[in-house]
């Protein structure tokens, strides 16, 4: 299992953010943060993408905002997978984002999990890991079993609130 | 390698999904197609996606329309990776099916690839498969030559159409 | 005349669906309130909406947000009405709540309130009771008498105020 | 168990409609189409609201488009479920017929489903009459397995003609 | 002249509205301001609008917000110009309450002012009673000139403050 | 009783407003048909606005599409009543017309219809008139009958077609 | 005065933007057109913006749809004027290009035009050389006099038609 | 090199369009900052659009929000290029002002930069200036390597405190 690789367009995003390399980190995955804009640092975003294959990478996660072209910008230069994040803005909810990285033309994907959806973006990383690695694929199961037990004492506990009333 | 599941919510989906079959073939994958709905069948769905990493399944890709569920149904059975294929319709060009798709609560993802991008999803699914399989990586490489190729060509004819007036 | 469930997908919806609960109480009518998630909890949330029937349920209320599936997994299983209460978001306001939960495909009805219409749902639940309970349709009646009331004192003690001035 | 009255704002609007009614006819129900416009024939409609509880009505369905008030007009004069149909427009995809549709206020509920959702206006009163009629009920399930075995059917039509390219 | 009506849906429509209130008191029309839902008080709506020329209204400002019928409802019992006043709601910034005061049907109309545009909706009905008072069409030249003359100021003003620095 | 002007941005929308000229000479109403648009003869738009009350126009109805100006443009050069009828596109259905018309600042109202509601705008302008022309007040009642009666006879004509199936 | 670059995503968009090359040659500027894709060439888009300066180009045009990252992509290799052409889509008519273009972060400008707003990129990029050229503005004034002259000449003929009916 | 103007329809958009002027000011570009307003100054903005060239202005930013007529205004009476500042407001996040202004008919060009973009806004204009002034080029690219410094100060920024933890 190589490594994941989570990448802000802007440092201002790392509040949405933190909530995905915190997953990455808790699951014991290996992972990178960088902070390189597409449209700031361009050279840098095409050489992070060009040589993230030979750089033991496996996923890149790029979170950006407004007209966010940071995913489809690595999509350029590499065939990994690239998980688009995109960040909630004022236009619409983020569906500048959304659109701006999800609408990519035929020929270089980048699939995208909901806005601000950080937590997401690493669990799909996961996922992707999981499926050649059976470790990481158990942890899943545990991690979703444990968000059946909390919904199922959400559950209760609403009860028992209802019913001291 | 295991296998790529492309997965129809409706069988009238297939216009748009058999660019993304015809993809998985001339890239030489393994895939099943299957029609599932996730609402008309959901026990079928529900054991697809529980039996799909027993059964050599890698990536789902699941194209569904308007309140397109089937991606966010199967990724509570597995934790798989799911690739959402959102269907155009006529609610704002699909924007029903996008954010059906795509707005996962945490803990759950899907990640979508655009609007009637079935070539995408065959894609992304090659690329999830081609961090592991070498060979795959490199029919991915040579299919981005073709690609940039075809767009130096057109580049070439239309000037030569331009001048030509 | 049977119970009316009110499913939450999540705890963290219980201020919206509260009001729901409270008009429930205040008509008197037989009710359980539940949270249970279709993506965190997919076999409760089958088992509960396949038994609804049998367990004396005639309506389900089913509030979720964002790719809010709740409602239409919950159809997926059971032929009593499903009521959907879609809860607002930060993408333009509850549209992907609102549009994942009613545009379901043929053959499944999910039919849904308005955004946050927390009482409205409880109402509707009702107005589906009232048809053969006539005491139920009688407090409804008085309901609306109180509020075209309320509406009257409203228009008195606004032109009290303009006058005043 | 009483009628089902399908009601359209307008004439023009029967070609979508007419799959509702088609499927009342199919299962057997009892029911009533008009005409009747909530801007043209405003006291029709408030007449035929106010006495459909005692002329036998259960449930009314309300077709609509663009500013499709249909539906609330009528609830303000009944307590009776009020299933809005909102009708497709180019505003959108039928987003303004949707939001005229179902964001009523507070106290007066309308519960719509999706754009153009004819049979499932059908069905979702067909639910409503099936809590108290067992009849309904099993009509339902049988044609819930009826497109259950449809989907089956598609699902193995598709892979023949895949197997057989 | 005679009288501009403002009805709100709601009282809590007032700290809207209020500016429409005072413009009209401004500029000395004379005005009723009242409080009558078109869905809670149905029949008051409906005897408002139908008496509302014999009782010596030239124009009605309705201000509502969300399914906002108000309008619409008023349209179908008179033929006195309409004012729709629509109020912001969270859907989209009050695009639920522009839809569907603005989207009539053919033959009743509606004329909408932007949301919340609570003094444009007086001006525009002042406009309407300046076609044939001449005293009010002065009123409303000067008070252009005030507003051309302000502006004029703040243009100073804002190079005085950007000279000083 | 005054002239009511119709004017076009474009003589291209003229398939759209046509129905608008059509009703105004239907009920007998003086007016004037005019090609002005507010970018390309903007002095033309200036003079014909400013002159406009002189030369005996009492309302001003503006077509025009896109970043309709047309209305907002005129409005600025008198306090007649301006009309805005906003011309469909392919934004979204003609939203970017009517949000251009719809959405002006506080002091300069322009009044819209719905999109592409030629029929309304006339009509609203035949109200505006009918506030002091008895006559014209007269016959917007005779055509509210008409229509009433239309519904009814579509009525009667969808049920004869329905029991005789 | 330099050339002016349009540069297009894809030859399939060569329907939207002949107009835009046709109006360049119509006004006698010296243009280069280019098909360069962001996504496919890469390398060629960053070396066409970064070498576009001493290329003797003043202005570049980028045409592209759907995640339109063209424009943003040559931005951030340029300092010159990048002026952006949404092509038309189905995703509410354009708006993902529309938003993919002009939401550019802080820093790195990208200007548009309208949606297919192909004459229009040309002439935005010819008054950006009028600035220097005086020959090329008074080209524009005489463009604009035509202009002009053909609204006024549509004016009198649809009076024509009108009162010839 | 001539001046830049900033016009704010108004003076209340100062905030958002205070970075436009900051920017502008830090470039050592020659600017003038007005306070005109399409709708309530129409004859002072046709002067000044009219009159700017010959003013010695050769960019004219124009920062107006809702139906945000002011850049298409003066674009009617000059053929300098207008940038087009569309400021946020409650409809969707300001997509009425960028509608209002991008979606310009043929013939009379507006260029946006997105939604609030001050900065841009002066950037592109100084963009302009830059074609023709290599001293102002060179600033640029120094900001530009500035901002690519800043990104990188950043990313190391995040990653020592990411491991620090």
């Amino acid at each position: 299992m190589g490594k994941i690789a989570v990448v802000l367009g802007s440092k201002s995003d790392f509040p949405v953010v933190k909530n995905c390399v915190a997953t990455l980190k808790n699951f014991g995955a290996e992972y990178v943060v960088r902070v390189i804009s597409a449209h700031r640092t361009a050279d840098e975003a095409r050489n992070f993408a060009a040589d993230a294959r030979e750089n033991g990478i496996d996923v890149i996660i790029c979170a950006a905002g407004k007209a966010a072209h940071l995913g489809g910008f690595m999509a350029a230069y590499t065939t990994l997978p690239i998980i688009g994040l995109p960040v909630k803005t004022d236009m619409m909810g983020g569906m500048d984002s959304l659109l701006s990285m999800v609408q990519m033309p035929s020929g270089v994907p980048v699939a995208c999990v909901g806005v601000n959806g950080a937590e997401n973006a690493a669990l799909y990383a996961l996922e992707i890991e999981g499926i050649t690695d059976p470790k990481m694929a158990s942890r899943m199961a545990l991690y979703r079993d444990a968000m059946r037990d909390k919904i199922a004492e959400d559950d209760k506990a609403l009860q028992d609130e209802l019913y001291a009333k």
